[in-house]
Order: C-alpha cells, then sequence, then structure tokens
C-alpha cells in the first residue's frame, strides 16, 4: 500500500517562481509601490510578505487540511461548533503576523498593501488548506464591505477588531426557498426608536456562521424593512454580531443569533457551513424580541451594497479553485516524475527498467493541461487584482473609471472559469496518480472534492452566465465589452510587434475575438426584446469567453518571456502553446452555437424530459 | 435543512420506459428469442426478468447504498471483512431469483439469457448500488472466462457454484509496481509433480478480494512460470481459490491467499478493495508452502485469456457508468421540478409565486445534457450487448464474425464514454440541485463520487485510448474501423432515406464520419514507423470517435420513434437534437487538432512543467 504523502512538502502548493513571474516580470508590482497610495512600500517588501505567506501556509495551514476533511465540524454538548485542532493556531499566527488587515487602510489597522499583494498571499492559505483559509477571507470581505458601505462609527467599531483577527465575519443571504433568487428573501428587519432594528428569519448556507474562533462574528445580513417592496428593491443590509458589544468595545451580551444546524458537505469540510436563526428566541432580558441590528447604508440599498462584498467574494473564490488547482498539479507532477510504469513507444525490451510515467505523452498531456489551467487563472486573478489596485490608486479618474470597468466585466469570468477549469485540473490530478489517486492516502481526491463546490457557491455557474451576458456585456451601451476587446487589442498589436510565434498566437487570439463580438452583436441584435433567445445559451457564451480571456492572459504571459531563456520561461511558452493548439479551439463550436440563435432549450417541454 | 431523500423511490434509477423503448422498438430483442440459441424463450420472459430486476434493485440493492458509502468495509478483529447490513441480503435475494446465472448456459446452472438481457438487468443492480452490483458483475466475468479458457473439469468443478452464487470470483492483475503494464508483474507460479502449482506473490486493487459474503472466493491470477519470457508473453492465468476444496465439491482447507489490507477510496465504497498476498503463510500443513492454484488455458496465454474478462469488465464499466448517470439524471429532473425558486425572463410581478428551476433554460440545458449522456450512453451499451449476444447466436459464421470485430473496435468506446460524460451527467446533476447538491443529504454527490472511479479502473481512460487509436483501427489492416464505417453509413442511408430533419442530422454524422477516416489516413499515413506521432493524440481522437459514435446511436433511435407520437418520442427527437447542436460539434477542434499531427506533447520536456 502506497505511504501517505506528507502534506507540508515546500514546492506542493504554489510555484514561488511562477508567482515571481506573474507579480513581478509581467505586473510589476515594484511600479505599485511607486504610486501615493502605496507610500513607503517596496518590491522587497511585497516579497516578504508572501514569503511569510507560504511559510504560514506550509507550517499552518497544510498540517490540518486532512484532518479537517476527515473531521468534520460537530456540534458538543454545549451547543458549540467544534473544530479539528490547528485552525485555531493557524488562525492566531495569522492575526500575529498581521495578515487580518493586509490590504486594509492604516487607519483601521490594516497595512494598506495593494490588492495584488493580498491576492497572492492569500492563494498560499488556500492552497494549503481552503476550508480554514475562508474564516479570514470572508472576514476581510465584510470589512470591505463595511468601508464601503457603512457609517463612520460602524466603521470605528467592527473594521479594527477584523484587521487584528479578533472578530469574524459572514455574508447572510441565502435563505431556504430563496438561494439564488435574493428577491424573496423573508428575513425582517424591524425599526426601533433607539435607530437600531430586530431581525426575524432563517439563513442557510452561512460559512463560518457559528464557531469559537473569534471572539465574535459580524454577520451582514439581508433582510427587508417593513413595507417594503417585493423583490430585489425592497432589500436592506444589516449588520448583526453574535455578541453586542458593552461601552469601550469588550464583548456584551449573546445576541439572538442561533445556530440551528450544520451542512454536511461532500468537502470543503473545514469550513462549519451553518443554518441561523435570528429572533427566534422570543423576548430578550431586557429588550424587545428579535436579533439586534443595524442598517449598513441606505435602506432599499442593500443588494447593490452586497455585491461589493459578492464581488470580491467572487473573485476569492476563483482564486481558491486556482490554488486547489495548482496543489493538485504540483502534487501531480510530483508523482509523475517519481512513479515508474510502462516503457517509452517502441522499447524492444521488456526487462529494462520501466520509465517514469511523466514521459509518456498521455500522461504529460495531462500535466500540461494543469499547468495551462493553473497559471493562465493565476494569472487573471492577479490581474483582476492588480484592476482593483489600480482603481483605487491610479492618479487619473477615467484610468481608475476604466480599471472599475473592465474588473466589472472581468469577474463572473474570473469566478466561473477558474471554477470549470481548476476543477477540471484535479480531476486530472487523480488521473495521473491512476487507482492510487481515487484512494484516500493521497490528497488530490480531497482537493478534486473541495473543489467541487467553486462552480456552486456565490452565484452558480448559469448566473455568472447571465451575469456576463444579460448584465455586463450590455451595460453601458456595451462600454465593458468594449474597453475588454480594446485591452485585449492592445495585447494583440504588442504580439504582432513582436512577430513569429507571438504574432501567429495573436492572429487566432484575434480571430476569436472578432467572432465573439460578432456574436454578440447577433445576440443582442434586436436589443432587450430577443433576451429569451440572446440568454437561453448565456452558460456557452459564458465558457467561449472566458477561454477567449484566459488565452488572452496567455498571450500576455508569453510576451512577457520576451528575450527570456531557460526551462522556466521555455515551459510558459510551451503552456501557452499547449492553450491555443488544445483549449482555444474549443470556443469555435460554441460561438457558432450561440451565432445559430439556437433554440433548442426553449423549444424543449418539461414533459420530454422523462 | 432539506429532508433526507428516500432512496427506493421507483423512477429515480433508470427510466423502464427507455429501457422498453431500447430493448424492443429499437432493438427488437423479440426477434432474438427466436433464434435457436435462445430457443424457449420469449419477449415476455426477458420482461419479467427486467421487472424483477428492478425489483430486486428498488427493494434490495439501493436501501442500503448509502450506508455502504458513510460505512466502508473495515477488518474486524478476527480478520474477516466487515460489510453493512443489506449487501449479503441482496445478494441472496439476487441468487435466489437466479440472476448468477442469467446469461451462462443452462448446462452451468445458468438461464441462458441473451446478455443484451443480463446487462439490461445488471443496468438495474448498478444504478442502485454500483458497489454491491460488482460482486455478483465479477463473478460472472470469473464465470465466462473459466467457460472460454478452463478445462472441463474446472469448469465442472467452479463455474456451476458461481452461478448459483455460492461462489465469487475476482481478477487478479495489478501489483503495486504493475497497474497499466502487465508485463512487469512479479507473480510466480511454480509447477508442483501433480499438475498444480504454486504461487508467490502480492496483488493490488482487487475488488471482493476477500468477504464473507460467498462461501468461497474464485481468484484469477495473472502470474509468470519459472524462465517465462519478460513482458506480457510470460504471463499466465491461474485459477487460485480462498478455500480448496474436498473431493465431491465441499469446502476444505484455507489457502495461502492473505489479506494485506484494505484500501480507502473517494467513491464506490460499498465494494471491498483489497491487497491480498499469495503463497506468504510458509508451509503448509501437509503440503508445499505457496497458494495451491491451477494454470487455466495455455502456459503464455495468460493475458490473451484475460482480456476475454478484461473485455467484459469494459462493457460493464461502461454500464456501471450509465447507471450511475441515469439515477442522477433522475434524481435532478424530480428535483427541478419540485424546486421552485426565481421567475421567468422578464416576469414583472416579483410578489408572484416562484417557478420550478424546470422551467429556467438553463436548467434545461444540464438536464438536456445529462439525458442525451445517459439514454445515448445505455444505447451504446445495449447495442454492444447485443453484439455479444450476435457473435454467439447469429447462424452465419461470417456475421458473426462481423458482429466480434464491431464489438472489438467499440469496446474502448463503450468503456471510456460513458466513463467521461456519465460522470459529467452526475456533476450536472449536482448543478441542478445548487448547494443541496454538494451536501450529503441527497445522494448526487455519492454518485459523482462512485463514478469518478471509471475512467480509472479496468484500463484508464488514456488506455482505452492507446487501445482504440494503436490497436483497434489498425488491426485486421482497419478492417474494424471500416466496418464500423459501414454500420454507420447503412444508418446514415437510412435517415436520407426517411429525408427531412433525419436527413439532416445524417449529413453531419456523415460529415464528421468522413472526417474522422481521413483523420486516421493522415495519423497513419507513415504507417507503424509514424506511431509515435499517431499516438501522440490517442486521447483526442478516443473522445471524437466517442463522441462520433454516440451521435449514431442518437439517430438509431431517432430513426427508431418513426411515425410515433407522443412525450416520450418527442423527448427522444429532441435529445437527438440537443446532441447534434450541443455535442457533436466538439468533434471538429479535436479532429482538426489531429489532422495538424501536434506534436506539443512530445516537444514538451520534463523540466518545463515546473
Amino acid at each position: 500500500m502506497a505511504t501517505t504523502e506528507t502534506t507540508t512538502d515546500q514546492g506542493t502548493l504554489l510555484s514561488r517562481r511562477d508567482l515571481r513571474f506573474l507579480l513581478h516580470d509581467w505586473l510589476d508590482v515594484a511600479a505599485l509601490a511607486e504610486r501615493e497610495a502605496f507610500a513607503g512600500q517596496s518590491a522587497e517588501l511585497y516579497d516578504e510578505v508572501l514569503a511569510l505567506a507560504e511559510r504560514l501556509a506550509v507550517e499552518r495551514f497544510a498540517p490540518h487540511n486532512r484532518a479537517a476533511d476527515e473531521h468534520e465540524p460537530h456540534v458538543d454538548q454545549d451547543g458549540r461548533v467544534v473544530l479539528v485542532e490547528g485552525v485555531r493556531e493557524a488562525l492566531a499566527a495569522y492575526a500575529e503576523a498581521g495578515f487580518g488587515g493586509l490590504a486594509l487602510p492604516e487607519e483601521v489597522g490594516g497595512m494598506n498593501l495593494p490588492t495584488t499583494i493580498s491576492q497572492a498571499a492569500l492563494a498560499w492559505q488556500q492552497a494549503a488548506n481552503v476550508g480554514t483559509a475562508a474564516y479570514p477571507m470572508i472576514a476581510t470581505a465584510a470589512a470591505n464591505l463595511l468601508l464601503a458601505t457603512g457609517s463612520e462609527e460602524q466603521i470605528a467599531t467592527w473594521v479594527p477588531p477584523i484587521a487584528e483577527g479578533r472578530f469574524a465575519g459572514t455574508m447572510c443571504l441565502s435563505e431556504t426557498q430563496a438561494g439564488s433568487s435574493l428577491g424573496d428573501i423573508a428575513t425582517r428587519a424591524e425599526p426601533q426608536a433607539d435607530g437600531s432594528f430586530r431581525l426575524f428569519g432563517s439563513k442557510m448556507w452561512i460559512s463560518g456562521g457559528e464557531h469559537e474562533l473569534t471572539e465574535n462574528i459580524v454577520h451582514l445580513v439581508l433582510a427587508k424593512l417593513p413595507d417594503a417592496p417585493a423583490g430585489t428593491k425592497g432589500i436592506s443590509l444589516s449588520l448583526v454580531p453574535r455578541f453586542l458589544l458593552e461601552d469601550g468595545g469588550s464583548i456584551g451580551e449573546r445576541n439572538d443569533v442561533a445556530l440551528v444546524g450544520l451542512n454536511h458537505k461532500m468537502g470543503w469540510r473545514g469550513t462549519v457551513n451553518t443554518v441561523l436563526a435570528f429572533g427566534e428566541g422570543g423576548q430578550r432580558p431586557g429588550g424587545a424580541p428579535g436579533a439586534v441590528g443595524w442598517i449598513v447604508g441606505e435602506p432599499g440599498q442593500g443588494l447593490a451594497g452586497m455585491f461589493h462584498m459578492m464581488n470580491e467574494a467572487r473573485i476569492g473564490v476563483g482564486l481558491g479553485a486556482v490554488a486547489l488547482g495548482s496543489t493538485g498539479y504540483r502534487k501531480a507532477l510530483r508523482y509523475a516524475r517519481e512513479r515508474p510504469q510502462g516503457r517509452p513507444l517502441g522499447a524492444k525490451d521488456p526487462a529494462a527498467p520501466q520509465s517514469p510515467i511523466v514521459e509518456h505523452p498521455d500522461v504529460r498531456r495531462m500535466l500540461l493541461a494543469q499547468k495551462s489551467y493553473v497559471e493562465g487563472g493565476l494569472g487573471l486573478l492577479m490581474y483582476c487584482a492588480k484592476l482593483v489596485d489600480d482603481e483605487r490608486s491610479l492618479d487619473d479618474a477615467e484610468a481608475r473609471a476604466r480599471a472599475r470597468l473592465l474588473l466589472e466585466v472581468l469577474t463572473p469570468i474570473a469566478k466561473s472559469w477558474p471554477s470549470q477549469w481548476c476543477l477540471e485540473a484535479n480531476a486530472l490530478a487523480i488521473q495521473v496518480h491512476g487507482g492510487y489517486g481515487y484512494t484516500r492516502d493521497y490528497e488530490v481526491e480531497q482537493h478534486y472534492r473541495d473543489n467541487r463546490l467553486n462552480p456552486i457557491h456565490e452565484g452558480t455557474h448559469g448566473i455568472q452566465a447571465l451575469d456576463l451576458l444579460g448584465r455586463k456585456v450590455t451595460m453601458q451601451r456595451g462600454a465593458g465589452l468594449a474597453l475588454l476587446a480594446e485591452t485585449i487589442g492592445a495585447t494583440v498589436a504588442r504580439a504582432r510587434h513582436e512577430g513569429g510565434e507571438a504574432a501567429q498566437l495573436a492572429d487566432a487570439l484575434a480571430g476569436t475575438l472578432e467572432r465573439l463580438l460578432e456574436v454578440t452583436g447577433i445576440l443582442w441584435g434586436d436589443g432587450p426584446a430577443g433576451a429569451e433567445v440572446a440568454l437561453a445559451n448565456a452558460t456557452a457564451y459564458l465558457e467561449a469567453a472566458g477561454h477567449l480571456v484566459v488565452a488572452w492572459i496567455w498571450l500576455e504571459q508569453w510576451l512577457a518571456t520576451a528575450g527570456r531563456e531557460g526551462d522556466f520561461h521555455d515551459g510558459k511558452r510551451q503552456a501557452a502553446r499547449y492553450y491555443f493548439r488544445h483549449e482555444l479551439p474549443r470556443t469555435g463550436p460554441q460561438l457558432d452555437l450561440l451565432a445559430a440563435r439556437d433554440r433548442t432549450m426553449l423549444e424543449t417541454r418539461d414533459a420530454w424530459l422523462d
């Protein structure tokens, strides 16, 4: 039987070399440090932070990854959520290192680093242990939402403890009867004379909804005020802490937020997933019944506010998918180099020693595919993170607006593409391991189960498709798509200028882009009246656009290798070749289907499905 | 929280209506009953057997499916393998009904039914509980191997107890150092003066290698005789029972076959998977050391014999993948009809009741895709089963040879296509369920984990690709591929004769077939000297050929609906349309890649992969 792998080997999480290439050689983070917004920082500081992120990942996050899967969270007899050993210690070390506020402003106790760096750091944690990494990821998203929409007092009260790692956060959106359809939520927020609210209702799928890891949990909850209109326009955002605070900020009375139950998942088990009840405890000692909360931002604007948090969460989901794909890839690569099996085609001597399987073309295909998905996906996510920084730190207001617009268009792709293809990378990592990969003696089967959540949470694959084709592509009269095309066009122009193979790749990319724009015109040719047909195959559009965007990212990476030799850069160029030869052509049939305004789904009757 | 589903609902395993359509309306099993080989049988008998298969599936196999996943096999303090309650009872009922010998000859206690019927019956068991169904499936394959290559005495001794369900069987091929590379096995078989052999060695991944479900287990073991040549030519097949038999056939002394350990898998946990040691117990009381066995067939011909069993197992794997896809589909369909969420595009009133999600086009896409994979796959497997019957029961020797040849070509596709696409069906079944599908409150997550084994065992996906392109396509100077093309061509001609939409589908199919033949010519244009390039993208060839073959099966099904109205037949035609519009075009880029004699894999160096 196979020996169990050690989980903490360096080199099996992310490729340090690749991250350096993306951040320094391609995205030039040193130049970020020269911007006013990041004054006093330097490329060396960024490297130190990332080295520390790696150390935390290897030493604190990875060691309990398997145990957290094998022993999922449970509730003890006192009603407390019990997690495996190692989670609390990892998060304590993480907070100790100041990672709770990496990209938060200094005023609230953060380090004010670029999002590009904080996201790269997060990827290390996610590759090591996506379940444990989720706790600070959600807390940071909650802090950012409060910074964007909260009052000064709310920010001052709730954000610094998050930056310090003392408070966690949640996003409470879904209800049992309202998952993707948020307009149908039923949780009520009733105004009180003192300006606070009392919440009543229950929430489903709440990650980190109850635990003892932090002093407090800041629930950000979608609810409806009395007499709110039906649908999404009636949704308000509220803040409901697990514990109320005393004057001075110390932990006070327990709020009426109760744990109803835990969800038992196929994977990603380290993040406790809960059903919560708000205001079901009845009369509180010394107060009206209901969970005490406060409205954040304007009443009725809750969904707009929450979308700020969701967009960040969607980028985080894409990054987590990439990180899982990456660690699976690195383990498969190591296995393929160590595992002897079979011989080269045409080898005459059956008694000769067997070859390592990395030498078999089909194994190399599975490795190269993983490399192209993982490094293409990481490139996309780092590019998106840089757009967040650009939106915040560029001098020119128009340039900032462009960064925001491009990020808006790219967000559904940054969420969905890695969730699809880095899951496929994990499937290939299992396949490289053969039967061993299907056993729990190896870690790749867990990565595959963990990653399967990503096409579902924070907006399903189909929801991302509607977001891209129904909203992002049409908004501002198509300005977002035009900007994406212009940006890709600039890369194409640079590659053509370089000539040779780069120009050939550029031609293939330009051809696909042109076809996508043409197809978009066909789909929306009738305007909103044609929406039913246009959106019937939105998923094919999302997938084709995603594959195109990642081809662009690969061409960008190709260009960043210009004039550089050695195995690393040869490997980058080979992965780009693989992607353009084996992957980009998948878009052809999808775009043809869309161009035909295929009505298959619309014409299918329910009774035909039996 | 969601209520746990009942596992035994009728209608959530296979579609009884679809099976009837495939067997009666399309494959005309009534005509089989008129053949000499199946004298005395009737279509009514077949229907009764299948009704009983369904009842066994629903009442005996399904109820413990979840428990077998949650409580995987373990070894108790006495060294016995412990399985969950229900397995033994299910297999007893199965044996009681005579299902152990459904397709075995009457001489050995079987019912002599067509393989088409026995495989359809097996699909019911697999859809209900693929883990429990594996025990009789492997036993039947062992019986068939003995029937094909064993001596009269071996057949008389070992096959009837298998047909009665008293003995189980195994296939002992892999060793730790030799999985896909069977030439490297090290297990030795040493001849004894009495004509028996003594085996020494260990075997890996042995499904059903040790359990208390039956009185005995018949291990069919690949081993090497002393002085056998290196490589596959030195492999002999041997029979090694768990218990030796006394004169008269009663159970005697325990043989020296020891359980070394169990493998712990991601899914398919109900089938105990073992590591076995042969002949490690030292001196036996009253005999030489080693596990007692006998050579089956000619020495050195073991692999040829085992391939007989493996081909049957490969068809069984494909069928299991289809069955898992089917039950996932039927559960997703039921869920989509019951789950309200969201409203139609453009609905004005956000307070109106929500629609069942089956009404959303993207959900319909996911359902239609599953239907096309599952019913296309089941059609392919039933067609292959019928070829087994044709090979056995047709009068004309040439027709029998043609059936065998066509089956040879189709086997790698029948194994790999469902393993890929019915796994995808299970992924879509989860996706239709949303977050609920990712929890263990619903069964679809188990189907997905169970099905993930299918692209690995009985020859990985990559091995099937080499088998198809490297062996089946080239054998007999391409006669197999030519026969497939001729067979598909006949369907195309019938569809063109029918005209209308059928003729359009036929044109698309014929175009793809022509391209496949052209590409095959390009790949093998240099003969064996070009094998390295030809086989470098064998997987793309396998997948394109598979998608083409299933398009053909769908056109066959379309033609079988001719003149028939009603929802069922409308649904069949719509699934065919979906397949031709959304699926068949995937082959285009794959065939283009092959035509370009892509060398990406051959040119990739190991050091580039970091």
